[in-house]
């Protein structure tokens, strides 16, 4: 099964009678809806508030939100000034703009496997070979990855990683391998691409400091640092306003700025005023409200799968995000599996062959728990849980 | 005098005792700002539409806002369906998308000399070699082109143009001339890239039909056209939601699809929603005002100009848009001049230099004449005459 034959296959989610654990997607009912009225309608209402909200603006983005991320990123443990951010239409943004910048025809991007799949779109544009980042007990030495990277005529220009409750793994990674990935990166020097999308949907477990904050306690202040944090309010405030950011060394920040001129020269200047206004107003309350939600169908679903699913079968178990990614046994194929579970049983989820930058593995499947109840997953798990049974 | 001074330069029309007529943008008196207003609140008061707007969507864009585009191309003599209209962030986003597309390094793109600096800003991340469009009267043959593109090993990926009220030049292509460019871009077998961000803002004489309307009239229908029409309400309405168009065959907007997802996911779906409510209920009355107000301001600048400037300056005389582009005497460089200006008049603009891919010529400037009162114009158009007759 092909690309667009999954994508076909995907759009059947929108019948009724589906249990889809495809889109990685908030629940549209968790969105803080009147915030975001209001602040529509006080910026609309104010005259001068109005005619700069309609107004083009500074590709660095609204200086003001700039400065509720420089707060956000101090507590999490990045000292950092404005001139540290820039405002991107969501952080995938940023993923096209550091491809753009990083990565030339034939140049190695170092990814985990599997990764998301939206920053390997991203960076196929500018033609990377890919090779995996082995981050828990890898034994890759600095030059095996750099002379492979020469071996295609190309350097390594980046790392790139999920590091908290990953897309589409589920998975977190430690703080030593964190401090192992930053030591390989200064072997290499490569930038680190820290994709902290889901980042604040900690459900349980204690938090690891982000890769930005440990490379800037380590090379001791972020403008010597090589990481570039990425992140956004898609997940915890809305993600259609398209707004997200990136946080870095500011000599990194103004080349991102001049790509971000180029392309398509600033965030929408209404949805940056009001996305300050909506996180000055319900941030906090709005990612407490979330990972009660979200948590509750963690648990359902990882209850769920322990009931249902046969011996052969194996997930992670993850500590936050909205996601958790199954092993079948070796045989079966998973968008195979989703065909005869759209058909047969009326559930959906995301193969997980596309995941892959290189050393694909299709015997994988992935589960998103944000957007259905827990009676929806106990029910789902079932079906699949007797469909895998039936294939043996 | 080089970019970063002149930005420093710009930086200094903040200051509220300079006219400028450097700015290429809309009077915010402009915006509808009680319709956007309306829509905003109508949208997000409809829990059911509410959920729609701030959720993730598909890249192609929303499809009742490509409906609307649909009439409003149509009415253009572009006869098309919504699977030709792909929504960007403004026309902008599209010049990025189509340089990713069409152009790789050492590829050849053909420009206007001078041509709008965005576009070229857009184009330089795919490292093209530029060569001039001559369109009204030029001599090159198809052959000069393509030989001129081998000879740099590439070959011409894309012929780009504001066809109407041309940014920075004022200038209207004649329909012989783009008959001439449709004919040579078919010998070269390369793309059009219409870039129509003032299409709509004509103050007199007759409209000249859209290349892409003249491609289909040729070629049979869009489907075998050559020609990408990049168009936007940035102008019209708002610039700030950043809400923009390409129109052409459905193959290539395919693949703009897929750039768009890879580089930002879709546009903010609610300033989709927004301006499509918008669009249905003042784009005629905002066009018409708009019109009115520009049109005086233009006349008040041919007029401040042909009785403030010495004889060995001339200009163009645009038939819409927002700019009237200045030669002034072959020994004058406009951006030494912007320095005085600045300093003795107290007036700004953009010096010429920058709007060139190759030939550039430095005795240029820019007016844009969308922002000044007639009053301001005249004023600003006296004293820069004052200077120039100064500088002898």
């Amino acid at each position: 099964m092909n690309a667009s034959e999954i994508r076909e296959l995907l759009k059947l989610l929108d019948q009724p009678d589906i249990i889809s654990f495809a889109g990685g997607i908030p629940d549209p009912a968790q969105f803080p809806t009147q915030a975001i009225r209001d602040a529509y309608a006080a910026i609309l209402s104010d005259p001068a508030k109005a005619a700069q909200a309609l107004q083009y603006s500074v590709s660095e983005g609204y200086l003001p939100l700039r400065g509720w991320i420089r707060r956000h990123m101090e507590a999490l443990g990045v000292p950092c000034t404005e001139a540290n951010i820039m405002i991107t239409a969501g952080s995938q943004q940023a993923l096209d703009f550091i491809g753009k910048l990083f990565l030339s025809a034939g140049d190695t991007a170092l990814v985990t496997a599997p990764t998301y799949l939206g920053a390997l779109q991203a960076f196929n544009a500018y033609e990377p070979r890919y090779d995996t980042l082995g981050l828990e007990g890898g034994n890759r030495t600095p030059e095996s990855y750099r002379e492979a990277a020469a071996a295609n005529g190309g350097r390594v220009g980046l790392a790139y990683l999920v590091a908290d409750f990953a897309n589409p793994s589920g998975e977190t990674v430690s703080l030593p391998a964190r401090q192992d990935l930053l030591t390989l990166a200064e072997a290499l020097d490569t930038i680190v691409v820290e994709d902290a999308a889901y980042q604040a949907l900690r459900y349980d477990g204690e938090a690891v400091p982000p890769l930005l904050a440990l490379d800037i306690a380590r090379s001791g202040g972020i403008e010597a640092s090589r990481t570039l944090y990425c992140g956004t309010f898609s997940k915890t405030l809305a993600p259609a306003l398209r707004v997200g950011w990136v946080c870095g060394a500011s000599a990194a920040i103004a080349k991102l700025v001049l790509a971000k001129q180029a392309a398509d020269l600033h965030c929408a200047t209404i949805n940056q005023m009001v996305m300050h206004q909506a996180a000055e107003a319900v941030y906090e309350s709005q990612v407490a409200s979330n990972r009660k939600v979200y948590k509750e169908r963690r648990d359902a679903m990882l209850a769920a799968l322990a009931r249902h699913m046969p011996e052969n079968v194996s997930w992670t178990r993850p500590e936050g995000g909205m996601f958790i990614w199954v092993t079948l046994p070796a045989g079966i194929d998973g968008a195979d599996l989703l065909a005869q579970a759209i058909k047969d049983c009326r559930i959906a989820f995301v193969p997980g062959g596309a995941f892959y930058g290189e050393g694909r593995q299709n015997n994988k499947l992935r589960l998103s728990f944000s957007l259905s109840t827990p009676a929806q997953i106990e029910e789902g798990m079932a079906r699949l849980g007797a469909l895998l049974r039936r294939l043996g």
